[in-house]
């Protein structure tokens, strides 16, 4: 059986507003109500936090890195314990990328071929490749639900010619991705079972990855060369966020959303700071993810429903008040931005997993919000006044 | 109403065994059953931990350091915010060392003087002095139920005079931050209230440090200079675990088990490795604390029932195993040593969260364990049992 059969997954539209949609995404682990945010969680763990914590802030599904958990621990030590699911105990749907993007950042680092890209690791220097094959077989063993396709990755400003490449290269390795991962499930009485957690041996579902940089002709080729090797249970959308300009991604994702097949739920990879989520969310995207919320925690940088709070700011030295009145979560219901500031003046670790739990958790209330909202029908009334809110002022 | 006779304050003594004691202290924030250890919070945080995690570990009382406290955020800012149980969100009973301690290993940047202690502060090398009655006020600020006195601390090795100099002079600013703290109780209701986490404005005990270096001669003046001054809700024995061999530890505990009042509880400052715990239990000592549990934790040490266990070791790479199998913390219910490892080698600060809650719990859990044992009559054969067992193998 091949991916774009597996029975496992499958996606239900409730309902839409323009091209906003809310639906509901079924995989071996389990539901995802779309539109949703998801946690990245690079090396086995959405960085700072504990799986408990990330569950408790409403992630119903995450993100794995590839190419970050092939180089530690490798995909042979997480299948030997049992695979992604079991290893970082996470029981709920999870899907890794391809490494394609990771790979082709290493500027200098890499040497991109037909048959795939050869790069040095960033931890110890060593010389590796990383084929379609390769790629569908490391995150066969991580053994996510879903797993991505390796793609081709063009920076944002690439020329014509260079976006041209980088989409017709990711089509033929979409073929050579999906005949492996074909191969790889009919044997799969002779391969370890995926995981140990419920339910065992879960089949894994391949999806394509939309590119064309930001050349619209070429983002519909890309669709078009993606619908003829389908049927699919997920379409992505590659190559945004990567230093174009937001209009530049609003355009492309605007011409993507009255051709994508309404039937599948539709994921914009890298993409999640709030406006994006929402300018997103109005084009049609049921899927996110970013490291924005980790990695902004970290800095003590906060989303709130008015705009960005930094915590280091001595503004905060004496406040009693929540970091976002509003927020539901474990930090905001807890404690004052005057102790939050306090753990980041001190350099406590506590106050950077605070953090990461409030910016999680807002990214995940805000899709929450947004799909009661389409459900509801007033999806652009909302989505155009809590933009209007969140932009009203500056950085606090 | 002074220390001694605060009515908020009590300990009732529930059974011994030898020298060994299991009691009950009842404080404003609640009962601390006895012998317990308390895992410190330098800066209004368990290094790596959520409160919610502390507790769950079992902690019923926990350390703040003075001294940090004063430098960051400054004890203004915690008692404008409520004080340090609403500050840290930690509603069970916390006392506050003096932050003797922390000056006087400030070697090279501090003078001392009878009058107090000038330091530089080793942030931002600001000259500071605190006095006896600067540490009472500071505490009196932060609003811990317990304060210690401000003492001299004297190294392991210290020669009689020297030892003799700083047990005298402890007596002396035992007299000032007595006095103080006494004002400041009778002053309660024009100053700050302590703590706005109930109950409001509990009133704050005053316990004193019992110095001497190894001098059993000093030692008893010190404890008898004490008692002249009581009474009081517990005794503090300070000036071990800082240089000298445990034989010596364990005979200057010997001496003071017997003459300590028996109905206070008696808490061994600085103290709490394993064997150091259990050494002290049978040697009358009720309260333990140490940043050990979690320093560890940070480094990927781990204590189990059998002895000591690093994570970092590629023995553990493909370790389905709990960190210790006799266990009942979260990290040891949850993941394997080979996630922990993982954690550790990708630089994922959940490994230290998670290896500093096994280590608080197991401290904890060894301190619940001797109790039992006192009660039932036990603890001589089990504690000799769990030594051994401890000490058995080395480190893996």
């Amino acid at each position: 059986m091949t991916a774009g059969q597996a029975p496992m997954f499958s996606f239900a539209l409730e309902g839409t507003a323009g091209h906003a949609r809310a639906g509901t995404l079924q995989t071996p682990h389990g539901e995802v109500p779309t539109p949703a945010f998801m946690p990245v969680g690079t090396y086995g763990t959405v960085r700072g936090l504990h799986p408990a914590e990330v569950r408790r802030a409403g992630a119903r599904m995450i993100l794995g890195n590839t190419y970050h958990l092939h180089l530690r621990p490798g995909e042979d030590v997480v299948r030997s314990l049992g695979g992604l699911h079991a290893f970082s105990h996470w029981d709920r749907p999870m899907l890794t990328d391809s490494g394609g993007f990771q790979v082709f950042s290493l500027e200098g680092l890499r040497t991109i071929e037909e048959e795939g890209v050869a790069f040095q690791s960033h931890i110890d220097g060593s010389y590796r490749t990383i084929t379609p094959e390769r790629a569908v077989e490391i995150q066969w063993a991580l053994g996510a639900d879903i797993a991505m396709q390796f793609d081709h990755v063009v920076p944002g400003g690439a020329p014509h010619a260079l976006a041209r490449e980088g989409m017709e290269r990711s089509l033929r390795w979409l073929d050579r991705c999906k005949a492996r991962h074909v191969a790889l499930q009919a044997a799969d009485d002779s391969l370890p079972r995926v995981s140990a957690s419920p339910p065992p041996a879960a089949t894994q579902a391949l999806w394509p990855i939309v590119q064309g940089g930001t050349h619209s002709d070429l983002r519909r080729a890309s669709l078009e060369g993606i619908l003829e090797r389908g049927p699919w249970t997920g379409i992505a959308i590659g190559g945004l966020s990567v230093g174009e300009p937001k209009p530049v991604m609003h355009a492309v994702l605007d011409e993507l959303a009255p051709v994508l097949p309404m039937d599948v739920p539709r994921y914009l990879m890298g993409v999640g700071f709030p406006q994006d989520l929402l300018e997103g969310i109005a084009r049609g995207v049921d899927l996110f993810d970013c490291v924005a919320p980790t990695r902004n925690g970290r800095h003590g940088s906060a989303w709130i429903s008015t705009g960005r709070v930094n915590l280091r700011s001595s503004l905060h030295r004496l406040s009693k008040e929540p970091l976002d009145a509003e927020c539901d979560c474990e930090t905001c219901g807890t404690f004052s931005r005057g102790y939050l500031r306090h753990l980041f003046v001190a350099g406590e670790i506590l106050g950077l997993r605070l953090v990461s739990i409030h910016n999680v958790r807002f990214l995940i209330r805000l899709a929450e919000q947004a799909r009661a909202h389409v459900l509801d029908g007033t999806f652009d009334g909302w989505s155009r006044e809590w933009l209007r809110r969140y932009q009203l002022r500056g950085e606090s």
